[in-house]
């Protein structure tokens, strides 16, 4: 008879970041998927792969936006994306692709080769990977930060002060920072159409979100006419489709962090 | 003869996220390395691959602790680190160390092997490739805004409420997401020494900035014993002190994002 106290103590044992061996189905990939969240491009991914998948939905609270406590459950850090794969535990959307890449990708379909590291394709697709949460969504995340803050509700007097705090860092830190970054991904969209080449690859997913961010909380999109072509590109895509059907479609402009 | 306004052009039409075709020098590496940022990395991993490279030193303001103007000159986020090599001009820390992992480390003496996908020391390695910049830096990145805030001059009536938002800002979210990241590393440094498992990898290069930033940013640093433990180890390593010897000591509490 396997005593339940130990099985919980293997489990925390052997949880190692991502590598956590859970007691699970062993077969079937299996998402943590919160609602308007990063974890969509996860399931977006595992579409373009045709690979089978079970998606558990998780709900934000509606009042604070905040992810459920449930999540921690999954992972320690309570967050979405979590990918569980037989044995597997990873959280981490750029680890995530990169890990169903390398695993699945078998035909190189949604990936370059590896190897040569210098070829242009997979520079580009290693830098995109790593340039949207590393790079691009810091700034969009404080937009939302400095927007909540400027309609907190607190006491008449303390109102202007906060407004003007907010404003301040707006305008004077935290917009030109996303101003940077949009023209930056603009140009870059005017050498290829696609963010490391001339095709559709998963650093595409990855750079999906703070695209889709950007344009959400109140990026100037006429002034990014190739940003707002790859959002209707990347929409259209019947894997794209199928992932908004299991997973629900995004919000990003209300709270999603 | 060439024109220079056609150089000019072809610089600017070559130029390709972190693929662009400058004028260098072909044959050794460039670090374009900021003062008390992030890259510092490079440039001990440079040391930890032993291959000769050049630095390029550039100083933050002493005032607002910004980037020169002429990091943009480099690239056009004006951010650094930058790496150049050949023909190359690539951003974004993750992206430079894997390429420098990928296209140096043939004896993979500082990366796993990239495949099997699944190896747990290759999916910890990519994880905290990721996870260090991605969701480690953001919450310190506002520990540091807030606590700005905090001390911004303003006029002494705004400057309780200034306070008032910081404190809260800061206990409410911003101090609890930091404390959840600290506790998941140092956990994770309890089942192995280094990030990606029993050796040192580039992982660890990539995650020491948001340990150093969490011990600069009054991170309780007596609270965790594992990462006070690796800082050391890391500091007593002779490749990274030669990279301080180039680059300048690292302090992160004044100002650097």
């Amino acid at each position: 008879m396997v005593d339940a106290a130990h099985v919980e103590d293997v489990i925390v044992s052997a949880t190692r970041l991502g590598c956590r061996f859970a007691p699970a189905e062993p077969s079937m990939i299996k998402v943590h998927h919160l609602d308007h969240s990063r974890s969509l491009r996860v399931l977006w991914m595992l579409e373009e792969l045709g690979l089978p998948y079970q998606v558990v939905n998780y709900q934000r609270d509606p009042k604070t936006w905040l992810a459920p406590q449930a999540l921690r459950d999954v992972h320690p850090l309570g967050k979405s994306p979590v990918l569980q794969d037989d044995a597997l535990v990873l959280a981490e959307s750029g680890a995530i692709l990169e890990y169903l890449a390398d695993r699945y990708d078998s035909g190189r379909q949604l990936s370059p080769e590896p190897m040569p590291a210098q070829a242009p394709e997979r520079v580009r697709y290693r830098y995109w990977l790593h340039y949207a949460e590393g790079s691009a969504m810091p700034p969009l995340v404080m937009t939302l930060v400095f927007s909540r803050l400027r309609n907190a509700p607190m006491p008449f007097f303390a109102k202007p002060i906060a407004r003007s705090i907010a404003d301040k860092a707006l305008k004077g830190f935290v917009g030109p920072q996303v101003k940077l970054h949009m023209d930056w991904m603009e140009r870059e969209l005017g050498q290829s159409p696609w963010f490391a080449g001339e095709r559709f690859t998963a650093a595409d997913i990855q750079m999906s979100f703070p695209i889709q961010a950007a344009a959400a909380r109140g990026g100037d999109m006429a002034a990014y006419p190739r940003l707002q072509s790859y959002l209707t590109r990347i929409e259209q895509r019947p894997a794209y489709q199928r992932a908004v059907e299991r997973g629900g479609p995004l919000n990003l402009g209300g709270g999603s962090r």
